[in-house]
């Protein structure tokens, strides 16, 4: 029995409230469980100076905690006058991934700045961040078609994210949240299109390891949650969604 | 007319919705109009160095934006590698703010950290920050009390914060929102108990300047914020309202 | 009486001596009291980005206190690899100020730098950086037009400032000088040109609060030091003075 | 057919020479190919803040690369201020890694400090800086152990670390030279130890993404390649090997 | 003939000006001809960590340059956010050129930090500094020694710095203004005291070598410019040179 | 007697292996004694902005040590976010001597970077570097030159580096260890050309101070190192020493 009552194979209850800031071409805000971040997506018409001149674009992540998202005040990044290395990890594995599943030769000479800010954490900020950016990307896609700045849709297929652990006592886990997170032996998070594609794949044994068996359940358990997940995602693009064909 | 239809002396829509986030000892999300700002109240069992051994406790401020809180994006602090001088002029005035309506003998050697982080800016981020903050801070001190940590209410006034500005065209206008600031020759931010006492008085005639009757009929309009915003402060803290006297 | 024996609203001893370091355009060691900041203005032939292509200039302020300033050793601000809050406002605050009675359209594109740096502190180092400045800006503008590089006198008005402090005894006090500076209840910046036009107002309660009433009797005190710091700097000026018309 | 002749599932030619600098407790220079690093392990008789008074050890690990190990030369991060959002997430890994194979308890109150320099570059640097590491840290065990400081041997396991990558027409290909990972669809490092157990499992579809039968064909290749650097672990430690069971 | 009508054996125009500063133990202005630098020492009753506990003290220099002490405006070391190699070599020099004539151990367990900053700049800021810092740190002593807090006068001799250049055209010349010091070939510091002993020896020859014979007549010309410097110290400091036998 | 049993006039055993590095234009592994150094020369076909368009080149040089080439491990400057004083000390001096055996004409519009990276340190790893530094730079020119890209070889002369100590019982010593160093009472370092003419003379008394004869004796002995370097600089270039004349 999990902490919360939910069984090994379910994830946390998920919402994806769109339009949730007015400014950004596209914006989100996700909860799952008692996660909860902002997920903006910005378009600005040029791109960093390695890409100048190729004709295709960039999507660059940020992600960052308020102070007291967390069980106990953090000290603020901008304080501190330097980014942690748990944030640049992240904000890599976000840009990553979802450039992953963008045609960046379509969005033309244009960086996608996505904004993960977490408001309120309890586990799975990352794959939260990951499963609520896609849908703020798709917004500010659908918003630049409008405008006849770019001609093709230019997303390739959907993305989501999820956690899955291994505890000692339950096994395997899918979607932990800050509890079992603290717990668990070992901690993977998938990156999975909608074809059920890994597009990242990043486990770790923290003073444990797990074996090639242990493996295969976990990844099992993966995409029963980013099916689930690509379901939210969906009915929040409503319309949009028929664009991924 | 004003850009939003409301007369000179009309402050925007405000809302004040309590405990926001799950983790804060206080916290709201504040709006006035387009302007949203979630303030946090961290209750923290040690002082800053230069107040050991002295009994009394401290309030110390952060403020932040979101990148894209903005019409524009901007680059995050924390990327930057440090604060800007705008933002210390900020957090610097929230903490004075806050503390001058605060017995800091009565909290004992405990810091109160305030944190504003903005979410949505369309003018007056650092008055709606103030007076989401007071609210913050009340209902943190509510939880201290409850649990026994401090005795008594140590909170001694309302306090909330305006902006007013001089059109050229228009002149004194209350509460001004981003378009009306851009263009505003004359710009001051009042802070101001219950009692209408000053705590900050800080005005500005950016390329401009402004006389002493043009100060009075500001601080004039002033007044009438005040009342609207504490009202609203009073609404929101219901029963706690009580401990106010 | 006051610490010093001045009556209530006298100012400090004020000298302001022109010309004091050869190679800026403008320069003055002013003195007030024990206080005493060199001023120099810089006149560089370009603005900031912000600026570039609108045929007008800018004027960009810095503040520094020697370590050996004050009382006490201070850590320097290049050592800390950090400029303070404290700094950052008092800097943006000279800037604004002299911003207002100059006409940025007739000294072109150019940036004058306005530095300050303090080599003895004994209060109001802000308001002498002010009244200094104005003198050396002046100077500066002088000896571009002698040079033919700008065409018209572009300085609209005198310029001062001074401080106000409410002692919890004493009442009301002109021209506060440290140890007064320490014990006020309130502190009031008030930058003001010759028609006696604020251009700058900056009250500040520290754990503390005032009413209507005080804060006019504090401008009432305010233009009596104003009147007397632009007799000091016409003195200063000599046949400068003149362009003022 | 492999740029450099080698069969797909064949790695580059190892070498690792043992106490390559005097003054660290454990010293290895591992070349794999072209690419040479440098691995120190230094015994410090402290802990970190977090683990104080808990009668348990750390590995804290840096990695860093000469300017001129790559064919074009990078800026020092002590010149540009920082480190890299990279090398943060390399180091986090090698003290990751290092730490699931070591019983922290029994190294008592001590930090092991594994620094990993690349003198030379050439593809999979990460992956020979944790194979090195893993020799350095096991010959300071032995030191510490021979001076009597710690009593039992700490190490439960061999730990070695492959790359494997996919090409879109070679196919899946172990342990990757950097022309071939400049060209990889998909880079997948593996970090393993000498019972085939998973440490960290970290793969990549940089803007492409790979099915779970990729998957398993590369961790396949992946075990073979951990085998094989074992066996040169092994010889590199003599009679250290010995203590290993 | 030299630029300002010197003879090459001729030091410039020095004045030594004590108690420039009122809050300091110890303080001077030095010019020498048109560089003129604030020298500070100031007394601290602690000791850097590194000598704490073995009953003796230090000397600690910091230099700096107003912005607009050159005849085009430097930026800020504190707006940069870093002190430049240059303000690092100078600074060391100073404070290790200062330790070599004190007697560490009769100080105390005392820092006694030296402030030099750079008011004007016209060539030799170093050397100027290094003298005009010596004479501050006497007064320093004196002022210590009659509050009673250390018993016995510390100074073992005399300290003075002087530069020689080396003109392709014109020879050796003695304490180079800056337009000789930008077109010298070789560029010398010498840091002697009272009895000709060197302390500090820093020859250069940016783009170009000098020989033995060469170095010789540096060492003549520095001799004499030490001899003077002294002279001029002993003026400043009237009865307390008694102190130093 | 030395603590390494050699005379006093006698230097350390000295080896230079050239092409150390695969990727430099140049690069070597210096040894003197227990001090290794890896010096790699960098050929970048443009030149720092203060001398863009003036159709000669420049050198640059950068310092550093891995964390662990000394007795104690040093926490790396990148993870300092700061270059110490020492290390920009030494990367001037290194910078400047090689410049003053180049013709910077020669070399046209590119930067040679000099990057000197200790990899085990005792004693003498600046002078090292600059003796290692000048056989890279040789390498480079001479790759450069075999490439057509530059006509004319630009070194000048040979050119190398030594210190000297006194000590307080042994008297004069040549080529420093780092016990020696530790405890001199003078630490000379001496940069010097084929021709014996100087280009660098950096000679400290720390908490002592020398005469001028006993500066005689130290050059005496510096001499003698630079011929004993010298020599094996013409070895380790083999055929290439030959472009030198």
């Amino acid at each position: 029995m999990r902490v919360d009552g939910r069984a090994s194979d379910q994830i946390r209850e998920v919402s994806i409230e769109t339009d949730f800031v007015k400014h950004p071409e596209g914006s989100v805000l996700i909860s799952m469980g008692d996660t909860r971040v902002i997920c903006t997506a910005t378009v600005e018409d040029r791109v960093p100076p390695f890409l100048r001149g190729q004709g295709k674009g960039w999507i660059a992540a940020e992600y960052a905690m308020l102070p007291r998202a967390t069980e106990t005040r953090n000290i603020r990044e901008s304080s501190k006058g330097k980014v942690s290395g748990r944030t640049m990890e992240i904000q890599r594995l976000i840009g990553r991934s979802l450039r992953s599943v963008i045609d960046l030769e379509k969005i033309g000479e244009r960086t996608v700045w996505i904004d993960c800010d977490v408001i309120q954490a309890d586990g799975g900020t990352r794959t939260a961040s990951i499963t609520g950016a896609f849908v703020a990307l798709a917004l500010a896609m659908d918003k630049v078609i409008s405008k006849g700045k770019i001609k093709e849709w230019p997303i390739k297929d959907y993305l989501a994210a999820i956690s899955v652990g291994v505890d000692s006592k339950k096994g395997e886990l899918l979607d932990l949240c800050y509890v079992e997170d603290a717990s668990a032996e070992v901690d993977m998070n998938v990156v999975m299109t909608g074809k059920h594609e890994f597009v990242e794949l990043q486990g770790t044994g923290e003073e444990a390891t797990f074996s090639r068996s242990q493996l295969n359940q976990i990844l099992d358990l993966a995409e029963l949650g980013i099916d689930a997940l690509i379901g939210k995602q969906k009915e929040a693009l409503g319309n949009i969604a028929e664009r991924m064909k």
